[in-house]
């Protein structure tokens, strides 16, 4: 992508973030789950937003099925595409974000550089939570037989099969989807939002936290 | 733009619209301004947000300058990528909606086909609501100098010059900035959307208001 963008003015909004993370007693910002197809993202981020909006949270999922079907729906699935796809995810999470939303991301987002590309569009407030069920553990559930479908040669480019899957280097929060429960996994993530996103506290610098 | 993607089933969000509805006391949406530059869309957008938001409502504004130094970046000024400008924010104020906020846009969209395009996205929750200020008194106002170097030939395809502005046939309201003080504007149109958000009622069918 370049920029081709000129003579714009940034302007700002009229509502201070401060007084929108006052109204929803918490901040706005993003979790971005990663991990590979079957690892439990999309799973995690609806039962993450059921009870966080039990808890009277402001928060919404951005997930690759709706948002392929809309915003994303003009790209196809080669890898600049792909790029694509996930940098337009990073700049509609940051806008809820800025809107005072904690939006959770479910999307595999193989590649550091896309990843750290969202990371740059939401700034502080990126949260990337790593789901890191392994390859076998993904493979033997196989929820929509895609890794089948991948292993027959059907769905070129199959993120683990003959695509590589980029591991976080230093994500904020590590959940074995593979080996724990997720009733447990939901557990440790929504503790985890809530401290994330707590308004008045810092977040920033905050090592990463590994849940195994 | 032609529909790549392929075997993607919707997943269906986790939070109902209706309990969203209920927390904010609201429902979501879209109040779409549309019309010439310096017509005041900017202005309105940001005033109505203080006014909704300062009476607890969950809103937000997609406005062109912010937009088009994030999601659409990498699009220039052709008229194929104003297009796409223009679809894109509409699926971004759709996903906003849908999370029950209501968002402000506020960008010239001189095209029927593709404010009619932002329209279907975003369903019944779609408000077009066009500032009526004639070229004239726009381009007296010219509160940013653009209509001048427009006239210099300095902004090729610069809309009302030398490039169209499709008046809206059916908008859900019409306001005169041209006449009209920005507070008489802000009120109505902060009156409008009070109406047209409210928990419970029907929107859908309305005939537009037309405010003079």
């Amino acid at each position: 992508m370049t920029i081709k963008s000129a003579n714009i003015t940034p302007v700002v909004h009229g509502v201070a973030k401060h007084d929108r993370w006052a109204v929803n007693s918490h901040r706005g910002g993003v979790i971005w789950f990663t991990g590979l197809s079957g690892s439990g993202k999309t799973t995690l981020a609806f039962a993450l937003e059921q009870a966080l909006f039990a808890r009277r949270y402001n928060v919404y999922v951005l997930d690759g099925d709706n948002m392929r079907h809309g915003l994303s729906a003009d790209l196809g699935f080669s890898p600049v595409e792909r790029s694509e796809n996930i940098r337009r995810i990073g700049e509609v999470a940051a806008l809820f974000a800025d809107a005072g939303v904690i939006v959770l991301t479910a999307f595999i987002s193989p590649y550091r550089a896309d990843r750290r590309r969202a990371r740059d569009a939401c700034g502080d407030a990126f949260h990337e939570v790593f789901l890191s069920a392994d390859l076998d553990a993904c493979e033997r559930r196989d929820p929509r037989g895609l890794y089948s479908r991948a292993r027959r040669g059907e769905i070129p480019e199959f993120t683990g099969i003959t695509a590589p899957y980029e591991i976080p280097e230093n994500p904020e929060l590590i959940v074995d989807t593979g080996r724990q429960s997720i009733s447990d996994c939901l557990e440790r993530v929504a503790a985890y939002a809530e401290r994330a996103f707590v308004f008045g506290s810092s977040t920033i610098g905050k090592p990463a936290e590994i849940v195994r």
